[in-house]
């Protein structure tokens, strides 16, 4: 069985941001075209547990009074505030390696952070990221939430593919981890 | 005859640095393969005016001693410091978009800048770039200098080419002025 895999599927900015100041999210109406949902129906159905930061679940909910992911994957909201479990929804305030370990430890599909920007930094400096998938509109927005914050250690990635779309949209596909591995096998190798 | 233009032409890693802290550019090397010079020769030869920020110089001076585009193209150099040219070599402590503006009037080949983060910011948000030719590198290296720094204007962008080399290198060349034409005309078109 293949092992479970935590990926980033992140819209952003060319020159780095995920949203404009204030959570404004409309620069990524550029991308809109009818019938053009950049392969989500495809990833999403790789998916069964998803992990977002509190903000970014706050923000969900105040856009559209609800979680959609909730309906048919475990989500994970990761907060301070510890609440009880709504069904699918839970809310976790402990360790976010813990979490993912204990994740993917369980047989299951892939799990998708879906943001926010604080969770991914947790994520990345904690080398818990298998891939990577980012979206860049064509578009600088000049200032806003960045995706990546400084601060994380330095990290070799794999490039998968790049696809360009008519939108002036760049999909990039990074995996993280295989890269890792592959490293160690050349060590082994090496000796 | 074309207009001239003024290009950025870097390398950032996946995270968006141009630079580890203290200037480090060793993370470039993810890129190094023999014989592959990702277009640079052809780039260069379309090319006869450089523009590099102070710091930026006095880098490429410290570490090879003489300022390599200078030999065949006319060099400014930005900087607060006024100093007299020698050569090739123009020390600039004016307006930028007034040398810019100067050096499009003219005929001539275009005009590159070869960083560093603070003139192309200003660049940028004067509006002054004509195209952006990206290369990331596959590797995050969590911290430095940033290629966009914050607060410039929001400015869409049109894509023109994609490449992914087997280095892992992805290459994105974007015109960021022929979409303002475009608009133009059909906000004409329009009326």
């Amino acid at each position: 069985m293949e092992p479970r895999k935590l990926f980033i599927y992140i819209a952003c900015s060319l020159d780095g941001y995920i949203a404009k100041p204030n959570d404004d999210l409309s620069f990524l109406d550029v991308a809109s075209k009818e019938g053009e949902d950049y392969g989500y129906a495809e990833f999403i159905s790789t998916i069964d547990t998803v992990i977002v930061g509190r903000k970014t679940y706050d923000w969900v909910m105040k856009q559209i009074g609800e979680f959609p992911h909730a309906k048919d994957k475990e989500s994970f909201i990761i907060t301070r505030t510890p609440r009880p479990s709504e069904g699918n929804l839970h809310f976790y305030s402990g360790d976010l390696k813990e979490l993912v370990d204990q994740l993917k430890s369980k047989p299951g599909k892939h799990i998708f952070c879906d943001g926010g920007a604080e969770v991914i930094q947790t994520l990345l400096k904690e080398d818990l990221v298998d891939e990577m998938i980012i979206f860049t509109m064509p578009i600088m927005v000049g200032e806003g939430t960045r995706l990546f914050k400084d601060g994380r250690p330095e990290r070799r990635v794999n490039l998968v593919s790049t696809k360009a779309y008519d939108t002036g949209v760049v999909r990039v596909h990074y995996e993280l981890r295989r890269e890792a591995r592959g490293e160690r096998r050349k060590a082994i190798g090496e000796r």
